[in-house]
C-alpha cells in the first residue's frame, strides 16, 4: 500500500450484496470520497450489469478527478474466488456458474481489478479500518441470511490451495442422524443454527416444542424472522430469550473450538445478527468461556464489528483495490 | 534460508520426545551428517539434561568441523512455544511449568536457537524435505499417545496470536453428555479417539459391548495397546477391523470438517498410528469423501508422511535452525 509520491491516491470498492451493489472509491486513509449504487438483479445478463455499474461509476470517478487517480478496483462478491478472479456457483446470482467478474470488469474499466468474497472483504475492512486494526491473527465472521468467515492469519487472508478457503458456515456442528438440512446439500452446518434464517428455524423448533405463551404465538410460523424473535427478546419474551441463548450458546462453543486452529486474537461478529447485541453476545461469551481449552482461556476478544452497513465491506474491498 | 557464500553450512535439529532427545546435524539438502541422542528423562533437573545434551552434541559438531561451521539450532519438543522459546505446562515432562528451552540452550551452546512444538516441526520437516515438499497449504496431524497437529498456511506455520494453534487433538467432536474425558480437562476431543490410547479405549468399549468372540478377548482389557488391535486386524479379527473402521471414519469426518478452515492441499498423516495402513486409511478415506462440502469435493490428498521415525521433526526442528 505504497501511495507516496504516487498520483493513484484512491481505490474503487465494490460490495456485491443479494440486493444492492455499493461502490465507494476510497482514499489511502479509508475515508470514503465518493459513493454510489445500483441493483444487483434486474438485468438481461452479467454484461448489462456491468455496462450499468460503469456508466455509475463513471459520474463519481469524475468527481474524484478521472481514472488516471485510481490504482485499481477490488471487489467483494458471493462466492467470489480470489485466484481465479470468478463468482463460482453463487446460490443467489443467476449468471450462470462461472462468472468472469475481473476479467469483465477489467475490460470495461480500463483498471486492474481484485475479487475476494464477501466474508473475506469485510475482514479486510475490519483490519485495515474497524475493530481488528493492528491485528495479525483473527477470525471474522459474518451473521446474514448466511454465515460466512474471513481468516487473516499472519497478516493475510487464508485462501487455501482453491481459494475457496474460510467457509466456517459450513463447519458440521451436528453430525447426527436428524440434523438440520443446510442449503448446501449436507446437514447440520453452523450455518444452519446461527444465521438469520437459522435462528428462525430454532424458533418455529421451539415454539413447535411446548404449549408455552410467547409473543411470537402470534405469528405464522413460515413468516418468522430473526427480527421478530429480537423485537420479542425485548419485551421479555421468554421464548425469544431462550431462542438467542441456544444461538449464542451453539456460536459460542463453535468458536472455541475454531480457537484450537489459529489461536486468533478476536473473533469479530458483522452481519444483521449482532443487532441483537447482549441477547445473542451474552451467552456466546459465556459458551465460549465454559468451552474453550485452558490454555487459551480469557485471551480471545469476542467483538462486534463497528463498520456500519456495508461500510466494512466497501472498504475492504477497496483494501484489495491497494494490491494492484 | 540463504547459505550461498556461508561458512555456515549446517544447522542443528533436536527432536524432544517424552523418552528420547534425538539430534541430528543437517545440511542445506537435508542430508543428517551426523546424529546422536540422549535419554530426556532421569536427569537431577532442566540444567544438568542440557549438560548432558551439549556434551553429546559437542562430540558431533567436532565431526563436521566445529561450531563455526553452524548457523543455529531447531528444537522441536512438546508444548513448546515458538513465541516464548518456553516449554510450558508439558504434562509429559517433569521440569516444573515454564522451562526456558532456548535461552538454557543458547547459554549452554553459545549459539542462536529456536523453539517449536513437536507437531509444527514435523510438518516443517514434511514441507521442506517430505511429501509435502512445495505446498504452501496442508495439515500436519500426528497420531501418536496424543493428537497433534501443525498448519501451513501461505507457505507459513500458524502460531497464532499466543504461539499455541494448531491444537487440533484437542477440537471437541463430541459434544454430549457422556463424552469422553480428555487429558486437557475437558471431554469429547479429536485425541479421545483418534490417538493410539484413543484406539485401546475404543478397544474397551467395543469388547464390553457384545459377547463377540475376538481375539483381543485373551488380553487384560486394561493393558490392549493400538498395536494389539493392528496385530488382530491383521488376522482378520472382526472387531479388530471395526475399531479401525470407526477410528478411520472419526478422522476423515473431522478432516472433512477441518477444511472449511483452510482448504488445504493435503492431509499428512505421521505417528504410530499410521502404521496400520489402509486399515486406517480407507476408511477415514471414504469418510473424508462422504463428509466434505461439494466444493472441496476430490481436493485435498490424504498422505502418510514418508519420513520415518523421529526423522521428520529432527529435519523439521533443523529447518528452523535456519531461521537463526
Amino acid at each position: 500500500m505504497d501511495t507516496s509520491n504516487s498520483e493513484k491516491k484512491y481505490v474503487i470498492g465494490l460490495d456485491m450484496g443479494g440486493t444492492n451493489s455499493v461502490f465507494g472509491i476510497v482514499d489511502a486513509r479509508g475515508n470514503i470520497v465518493a459513493q454510489t449504487a445500483i441493483k444487483t438483479q434486474g438485468y438481461k445478463d452479467f454484461d448489462a450489469y456491468v455496462e450499468a455499474s460503469v456508466q455509475a461509476l463513471d459520474l463519481i470517478i469524475e468527481q474524484v478527478g478521472g481514472k488516471e487517480t485510481i490504482q485499481g478496483m477490488g471487489i467483494g462478491a458471493p462466492s467470489a474466488n480470489y485466484y481465479s478472479g470468478n463468482i463460482e456457483y453463487a446460490p443467489n446470482l443467476d449468471w450462470g456458474d462461472i462468472v468472469p467478474v475481473k476479467e469483465k470488469f477489467e475490460q470495461a474499466l480500463g483498471l486492474p481489478v481484485r475479487v475476494t468474497n464477501d466474508a473475506n472483504a469485510a475482514a479486510m475492512g475490519e483490519m485495515t479500518y474497524g475493530v481488528a486494526r493492528g491485528m495479525k491473527n483473527f477470525i471474522m465472521i459474518t451473521l446474514g441470511t448466511g454465515v460466512g468467515s474471513g481468516i487473516i492469519v499472519n497478516g493475510e487472508l487464508v485462501y487455501g490451495s482453491d481459494g475457496f478457503a474460510g467457509e466456517l458456515g459450513h463447519f458440521v456442528i451436528d453430525h447426527s442422524e436428524n440434523a438440520r438440512p443446510c442449503g448446501c446439500g449436507r446437514k447440520g452446518c453452523l450455518e444452519t443454527f446461527t444465521s438469520a434464517t437459522g435462528v428462525a428455524r430454532t424458533a418455529r423448533e421451539r415454539l413447535a416444542q411446548s404449549n408455552e405463551p410467547s409473543l411470537l404465538r402470534s405469528l405464522d410460523p413460515e413468516a418468522i424472522t430473526s427480527y421478530d424473535v429480537f423485537k420479542a427478546a425485548e419485551q421479555g419474551d421468554k421464548i425469544a430469550l431462550e431462542i438467542f441463548e441456544f444461538t449464542g450458546y451453539i456460536l459460542g462453543r463453535s468458536c472455541a473450538d475454531f480457537t484450537t486452529f489459529c489461536s486468533p486474537e478476536a473473533f469479530v461478529f458483522f452481519g444483521g445478527l449482532t443487532k441483537a447485541g447482549d441477547y445473542l453476545m451474552k451467552p456466546l461469551r459465556k459458551a465460549y468461556d465454559e468451552h474453550v481449552e485452558n490454555v487459551f482461556a480469557g485471551k480471545a476478544k469476542l467483538l462486534i464489528s463497528t463498520l456500519q452497513g456495508s461500510e466494512a465491506a466497501v472498504l475492504g474491498a477497496a483494501a484489495l483495490g491497494w494490491e494492484c
